[in-house]
């Protein structure tokens, strides 16, 4: 259910996702239109014979989705209509080639540009600070050295912090797993956890299987392991073509394969919990290591949060990455990973590496995981995701030309977005960091020179004037482009 | 002067350290003997033709160094008489061939004895918490959250917080260094400085010389990376052998060094100045990398800082490591490197494999650096240890056997032991874990059979009754195997 559009319910839901469900289709399908006044919560009640609380429920769902929007003393209007939306990506087939990785002049130009002072960082994929809960956040950390008996300056065990261990375990229920704490090494950052079950399950010279398109930085990180990829082409809302897959293992030898199938950077993709049984039962078979990166699992804009390949593998060949980067505080660095059969190889990679990670901060987040305050603090954080992505949307459909297709994300903080095929999007990202806007053009996320039309935005930070100014000179430089 | 062993000072020193010296001969040689009387500060003064200040503080050298002790009302006595001291260890020739480095099952064993509970941890080349300034640092840590305007919740600059940078610039004044803020790469500890450089000037295949015997995390490293290694033979006063590498250079393609020319792990020792420059000249002519690791340069017991290779380096062949983790505190994992040429390298890996350092712990060690607090530290800990070292060398003395051999260390955190040819290290490892001690075998030194009638003992943790029954029980246990 999470692993479709956001927004479409089954009958399986509750009651008030149903209507709520019937009436985003009548807008999606222009019967209810931008500015349209609904039925007032008692008369939606009568007319369709439900209670006045689930009339309610059914208006706070799409008000919280941005779909519409209540006026004091005056009821409930339509504010936004999907129709709006362009059409969703159609999947690109790329080579199926073992090949060296080779680095991007390119990759180090966009790093730059997102930390350049007065930048508008639309192509940062994580949050802005004024999301996060900085004072909670030093609170826990305050208490975790208070409750130490020495003050965190000594090193933590190998395999890290054991109350965060035990609450990462915890989390792990509401994605369908079921682990114990010691099942879980944590590292530093989730780049650190990929980097060490990427190396447990390979060696120099073999080949991955990543998807296309894919984050650069997993680039980078298969050329520094001395790794060929393999890229498997994704669907802009089901993930990877695991069919696809599952010819590329028959005629390449596929040592190991790196997924990040929960709200994929960079198309927001979401993998149907079917299809990760499916990836699971595929690999177990030809036992094929997956390392799995649920780095935005969290971050869900539908009602649940989606299961993860993780949740369905049962011999250990799913080792899971992830970590509070990109929910509670990327400055922190502590991530962990869940390596399955793999755990003896990451804690001597992790011994050796780093020999443990740093013990305020893990003690930090285990206390504030522990104090029940992460919960609410991803409830208001996925609130505030949901509507930025559609306030980003409809800038998008207000000043980017007509043929701009986009992606419609289901979680996460990027769009995934084609242009007119006139744009060269490295061109593009050069005359927006004129204007000092930052974002991360299509030809960074593959080995070859495809997605030369495409461009990544994100939508992590609060939909303000500045935003919406950069948002509006896009528009204007594609537009300026196509036209010469 | 740092370079040879402690306690010979020349005539380029203040006046009470020669008085001190020419006192300790005396004690060395027998003429003054545990418990004599010295003279009274007066008297020395008047007999010396010195001032009071002078001979007092000649007294105090000799009592912070363990050697002579104040009787209260009564006035200076003979401590502890070196010529007690077994004599320094022969150099160990180590075959000069290329090879892979096998992982060792005792490694294991080692570290995990080394975090059983309950034992005495005479493995642990790192500081008693007891002697690290927890209260003071806390401090800082809350200091540097308060002054950040996200309280340190967001991503650090890649290269790493900024006045944490300019601190150890600062510092490195000290080895006679002259570097900038900007020369300085944060690291995750100094393991993770070594390997990013280790990583920046090899590939796979690479050989790489080492001194013999070595740090063991070292081979592990070496093979996680894919890397050979050529053991280089050290002397225990005076560190590596040069004339030696220089032959290898000549027979065997080493690509880079990785050494530990300060207080060395395992043997203690320390690379005099003008070894430091041949060394360095040798390896710039030959175009090969150092990878230098500085992290026990401060804790000297001579008078100033041992200079390091980094220092000579002129035209950016080496890459300094270095960390808080054994002066500081090992639980902030706050290290850094000064890469010299291969800065941008180092960076790269840096950004891919952990993205960036953690903001709070840098931001605290920068603040604690800043406000002057670590040369206070610093001072009580080179005292403490000091005298640490003499205790437990008194032990050793006291209950070893006679054929005993011990290197003197000149900084640092431990000795290393040679014992009789009867003795199997590891057999004694594991006889003295049934008492809950524990001790590094001379075998995890080194990637052949060698070292194996060695130990490397720490005297890291505070002198007290536990230590002492603990070394009483070793020297027992060691005295039965000789017997047997």
């Amino acid at each position: 259910m999470n692993t479709t559009n956001a927004g479409t319910h089954t009958d399986h839901d509750f009651l008030y996702l149903q209507v709520a469900d019937r009436l985003e289709k009548q807008i999606g399908q222009g019967v209810l239109k931008t500015g349209d006044k609904l039925l007032s919560v008692r008369s939606l009640s009568r007319e369709q014979g439900i209670s006045i609380s689930t009339a309610f429920n059914a208006y706070t769902h799409l008000e919280i989705r941005g779909l519409i929007e209540a006026r004091p003393k005056s009821g409930y209007y339509v504010r936004f209509t999907p129709t709006q939306y362009p059409e969703p990506l159609l999947v690109e087939k790329p080579a199926n080639e073992g090949r060296e990785v080779s680095t991007d002049e390119m990759i180090a130009l966009v790093y730059k540009a997102m930390s350049d002072e007065g930048v508008v960082r639309l192509s940062l994929a994580g949050p802005s600070v004024d999301l996060l809960p900085k004072a909670r956040l030093t609170k826990a950390l305050i208490e975790a050295i208070r409750e130490s008996s020495n003050s965190c300056i000594n090193y933590e065990q190998l395999q890290g912090d054991q109350r965060l261990r035990q609450q990462v375990a915890k989390l792990a229920f509401n994605w369908g797993g079921n682990v114990q704490g010691d099942d879980i090494i944590t590292t530093q950052g989730c780049m650190e956890a990929l980097v060490f079950c990427l190396k447990a399950v390979t060696k120099p010279g073999d080949t991955v299987a990543i998807e296309s398109p894919t984050y650069f930085s997993i680039f980078n990180v298969m050329q520094s392991l001395g790794l060929k990829v393999v890229e498997i082409p994704t669907d802009p809302v089901t993930g990877l073509d695991i069919s696809f897959l599952s010819e590329a293992i028959k005629r390449t030898k596929i040592t190991a394969c790196l997924f990040v199938p929960n709200f994929n950077n960079p198309t927001g993709s979401c993998m149907p919990d079917e299809n990760k049984k499916r990836l699971v039962n595929l690999l177990t078979k030809h036992k094929i290591p997956l390392v799995e990166d649920d780095i935005y699992g969290e971050l869900y804009f539908g009602r649940n949060r989606p299961r993860t390949c993780k949740s369905y593998d049962k011999n250990g060949w799913v080792l899971l990455c992830s970590s509070i980067s990109k929910t509670l505080s990327p400055g922190y660095r502590v991530g962990w990973c869940i390596p399955g059969k793999y755990k003896a190889e990451v804690l001597k990679l992790k011994l050796m590496h780093t020999v443990s990670s740093a013990t305020p901060t893990q003690a930090a987040i285990g206390m504030f995981f522990s104090k029940g305050r992460f919960d609410l603090h991803l409830r208001h954080l996925r609130k505030a995701l949901y509507t930025q992505c559609l306030q980003h949307m409809k800038a998008i459909s207000d000043y980017f030309p007509a043929d701009t297709c986009v992606t419609v994300p289901q979680g996460g903080y990027v769009f995934w977005i084609k242009l007119n095929r006139k744009v060269n999007a490295f061109q593009l990202f050069k005359k927006a960091m004129e204007e000092n806007i930052s974002i991360a053009p299509g030809q960074i996320f593959t080995t070859d020179a495809r997605f030369r039309n495409y461009i990544r935005l994100s939508f992590g930070q609060p939909y303000d004037k500045k935003i919406e100014r950069s948002m509006k000179i896009l528009g204007r430089l594609i537009k300026e482009i196509i036209e010469n």
